[in-house]
């Protein structure tokens, strides 16, 4: 068992969110309080993701289905369903968007984990793992094309151009990402540059198209936009920081997958730019050379925990989820605004 | 050298595109009197194709450029254009959606050549081999995401319908044909069913859109669908005969690819139906098992020879081109339907 870095999790400070009237509730109970809003949209949403991941060819709802059913928390349509129901939305047209847009997600998730030769995906073997990476890379490229169909059949121009920009950003991310990775050049603009291209997009494409159901002003429509672009920002930050967390360790997930595949997420940049020529030379060494021993992993949190990077990576995710709730500020207040901002929290002070 | 099969090439008879008057010209004067009647509008599909694959993340344009380039025929998008033509469409909206088409294509042959393991595309180097499979796989995902947003720029949801679903429908072949590969219990129903889902459904998508820009009555459209669907099919059945083919060799390009990796072409499924219990065990221990030695291939290509089994493919592919021919006669008499019929002859005596 590692020692792991417990510093940014003894460090933490209530966010915006919780200091804003009505968003008060802790983290796990925001993520519940969210499901009982949408409970009956959800499951809709669910129905319509089994009955279109179907196929006569059945390898593709096998795959589906297991990547599906393996634990995800519908983050991505549930900020779908809440920002129609913000948006005062009475059809449900929003459903079928809502699986789109998992859809999109669970099909960039199958090609990372390929691209990344992943063997675990939320604590389970991952899709590539058990099926293959041949079916992942073509299963990946059904859901985006059934997505696509969905969106067709919703018959709106402005979602679909909102959707096909956004998947078009998420690779461009996932490229930039990839040439990053095991690069120590990489600075703090070039990682936020990645993470609001490959994270940040969905989020920011999810929120707003809840306004576009509602047909609601283009103010309104950009707020949800920088609601959930400075979201996803938060969140992956966080994910990032998670990757190195005590919690993480205590919990029996493994940690420093990051670390070993030479990701330079902000917790490495920032230790990095902070540290002498002699921890340069051990970044270079475990990050860009791959060149990694027993102990590597505990002497990068120790950097870590005497950098403060861990902290300061939340606190940027801070930063972001503050402007995130901010941007709420144009909606009246209603349990689908709190439930909002109490997601914001989620995804802050999250330890999973 | 190995030895190969030369049936079917001196066994060749005229298709009945060429038995019908105004589309006589022999296979390689039809792609050239094709690309004259469209010239101006291919030079702007390749002016989008350069524009829209371009992107600040310097290694997209460098992987799709290097695709793109690398000596494709363009037919898919010609296609688009000739059926826009052959409408009688006037404006500029086909270009686009042209492009969209190829775009659609290259993506997929970047994930299958991932898919594949192939070193080779086209005579050169594939992108995989020179870039890696991880921005392969994410550069298609980009390519993709590009096709629909082009699709939604020119904004019509009929587009959209139809070219979502196709692409949806080509992952569904691939995953059959993965399915299938190694499988000698593939029937020629089988096989037929693959193809039509991943070469087809694209070339039918490809023509139709032709008359839905045009506006075109439904009649047209359909017309135009079949045409592009039993083309596609004539296409893939002669480009697994070439996989044999004396030509090809001759011209010094790789002949059995396709036996290497175990696919089940149709003169593989129709040698394995026609061969006695002895031959059986051949087929079975080098595409089931891929227990490969030296002399397998001439001696598949011997086993061809003797059942006729590229004679009578090619003769299945004469079928469905003169079912495409035939779905042509809805068009009243014009340069653009004499150039369509001319790619079928094109298609089907094509020696590359």
């Amino acid at each position: 068992m590692t020692s792991v870095n417990e510093g940014w999790e003894t460090a933490r400070v209530s966010t915006a969110a919780q200091a804003r009237p009505g968003a008060p509730e802790p983290p796990d109970t925001a993520l519940d309080t969210l499901l009982a809003l949408v409970t009956d949209d959800l499951k809709a949403v669910n129905r319509i993701i089994v009955e279109r991941m179907d196929s006569e060819v059945e390898l593709i709802p096998q795959l589906a289905g297991y990547i599906v059913a393996s634990g995800g928390k519908r983050l991505r349509p549930l900020l779908t369903l809440a920002s129609a129901q913000l948006c005062r939305h009475s059809g449900s047209r929003h459903q079928g968007l809502a699986a789109a847009v998992e859809f999109i997600h669970t099909a960039t998730l199958l090609h990372d984990d390929v691209v990344d030769g992943s063997d675990l995906r939320r604590g389970n073997a991952s899709a590539n793992e058990v099926f293959g990476n041949k079916p992942s890379v073509l299963v990946g490229d059904f859901l985006f094309a059934r997505a696509f169909q969905l969106m067709v059949e919703d018959g709106s121009l402005d979602v679909l151009r909102i959707l096909s920009t956004a998947s078009a950003v998420i690779a461009e991310g996932e490229v930039m990402q990839l040439a990053a990775s095991n690069d120590l050049d990489t600075t703090e603009a070039i990682y936020l540059r990645v993470i609001e291209a490959k994270t940040a997009a969905l989020f920011a494409a999810a929120c707003r198209i809840g306004a576009v159901v509602a047909d609601r002003p283009t103010a309104e429509e950009e707020a949800l936009e920088q609601f959930g672009r400075n979201l996803g920002v938060a969140f992956q930050l966080v994910d990032d920081v998670l990757d190195y967390s005590a919690h993480q360790a205590r919990l029996g997930k493994s940690i420093g997958d990051d670390f070993r595949e030479g990701k330079v997420t902000l917790p490495v940049v920032l230790a990095c730019a902070r540290g002498d020529s002699q921890e340069r030379a051990f970044w270079k060494r475990c990050v860009e050379d791959l060149d990694q021993r027993d102990g590597d992993l505990d002497q990068a949190l120790d950097l870590m925990r005497q950098h403060r990077t861990l902290e300061d990576s939340v606190a940027r995710a801070r930063q972001y989820a503050d402007a995130a709730c901010a941007a709420l500020a144009v909606f009246p207040p209603s349990q689908a605004r709190d439930a909002l901002l109490g997601i914001v929290s989620f995804c802050v002070e999250r330890e999973y």
